[in-house]
């Protein structure tokens, strides 16, 4: 790898390394260094402080599986909730669902959102539809307000160190149980449970003293360490396989890349090194 | 990442890099460049021409994964032949199943084996087992002479360049179709195809010339280039998920960290990046 191409690290230990035909943007924001590069295998590619946010070539993945799982198990989710995701590829993903009537971004800096604007449009454009209103505000306080509003709530954020800190506490996921429906769920990345499996249990009981009812489950994303991801699902009634709408999630898949409906139910199942992390707490 | 680090080149244009505590061997064999590194997050790695072949933190859902799906789909394996996998990862998985009367492995560079076993226990350890014989010769030639004999044949190769290139071809496929039994099952490793899409997609054409059944099946590998890894199953009968044997395969998986038998049947779901690419063939 000659010196045009970039490191991204990990862990201390372990990195992965992507060629770069060049920088497009390079700029401290209040709240974090923001850099999008173009690379030759992965395009352009969003990156803070330092970690890769996403790339053009694989973003597809963690959008579709952070949104359609959620949005497929819900009955008829007309108002979501997304915190965080100033890149706008989750309100891509969420716009693919008729039903929805309203989506609110609560995205805490809004150097994000107009970088992903002007540089990264494949990814962003929905921001601009009318259906979506974007809020430049802290989402932990903005939904301590708030109550009995959203059918799903996306949590859509950064690794747990800096601004995202409290995205991954109890006091904070009691604040969204209350702010969602009857029906609500919620969503959360939540991180990989290969490169970090203390932290997925973490996020796994943090939620589990709040919502009766949680699920974890898996994609591939190539340029996430490790590349095996994982997100979970909070409910309040629902199971993602059991009340999955299976006709609906065939109709979607026809606008999806990754997800389908049996990626949807496989996506639950866990390896046996997982499961046996999960039976230690249960 | 300090000099000390190695990088390892998944494309000319991506790479990953491994921190290392010390070299442990390197030379060259008369087929390959051989190196053992100690690396601090992955424990010891092989690598045959600067290429990772395993880890010892990740090598089981590597090993798991191409012996399980297959031992647990035939009735009745007595006799397993290994093409490749000098390390012994695939042989101590294949071991696990008591109904296994004789391993046969068939290796070309003997100097993997040794290397392996001196420096690779936890690997390797099953080469010895009375039921194991390790045959050094070139597998290409050793199936031609042959008919009619294994229940399983496992191709654990390196990447189809070099002395593996014969093992992606439909005139070996074609001779191993003769060397399997009636209910006979081949598995084999089929590179990332996300990677290299084309790859994926050449072998499974070449089997489909020969076998009557092929299925692709998935796992995660962070070590392996972009973690998303495929092996393909061809078949003369038997259906790797209709035809799971389920109470065994949960058995078998209180011996197992990746394999249970939701696993099995998981990994036959494709994301649709990858029906696209099966359904342009078909």
């Amino acid at each position: 790898m000659d010196p045009t191409a970039t490191a991204t690290k990990i862990s201390p230990n372990v990195g992965i390394t992507l060629k770069v035909k060049r920088a497009i943007l390079s700029r401290e924001t209040p709240y974090q260094k923001l850099d999008i590069l173009d690379t030759y295998d992965y395009g352009r590619v969003l990156l803070l402080d330092g970690l890769i946010m996403l790339t053009e070539r694989d973003e597809f993945v963690y959008h579709e599986m952070i949104t359609h799982v959620a949005l497929v198990t819900h009955p008829n989710p007309k108002r979501v909730l997304i915190i965080g995701g100033g890149d706008g590829g989750t309100v891509r993903e969420v716009l693919k669902h008729p039903n929805v009537e309203k989506i609110e971004l609560v995205e805490i800096d809004t150097e994000v959102v107009q970088s992903c604007l002007e540089y990264l449009p494949e990814v962003s454009h929905g921001l601009k539809d009318p259906k979506v209103q974007v809020l430049i505000e802290d989402g932990i306080k903005f939904i301590e307000s708030r109550q009995d509003m959203y059918d799903v709530v996306i949590i859509d954020s950064t690794d747990p160190i800096g601004p995202a800190e409290g995205l991954f506490e109890t006091k904070f996921y009691t604040n969204v149980f209350h702010v969602l429906r009857g029906e609500g769920i919620m969503v959360t990345q939540s991180e990989s449970p290969f490169q970090d499996p203390k932290l997925w249990i973490r996020i796994y009981q943090n939620l589990s003293s709040v919502f009766p009812k949680i699920y974890s489950y898996l994609a591939y994303i190539p340029t996430y360490p490790s590349g095996l991801w994982s997100f979970t699902i909070s409910s309040k009634v629902h199971h993602p396989v059991d009340d999955m709408r299976a006709e609906y999630a065939q109709k979607l898949s026809s606008m999806t890349r990754y997800y389908n409906p049996e990626i949807h139910k496989s996506a639950f199942s866990l390896p046996n090194f997982l499961k046996m992390e999960l039976d230690h707490i249960a």
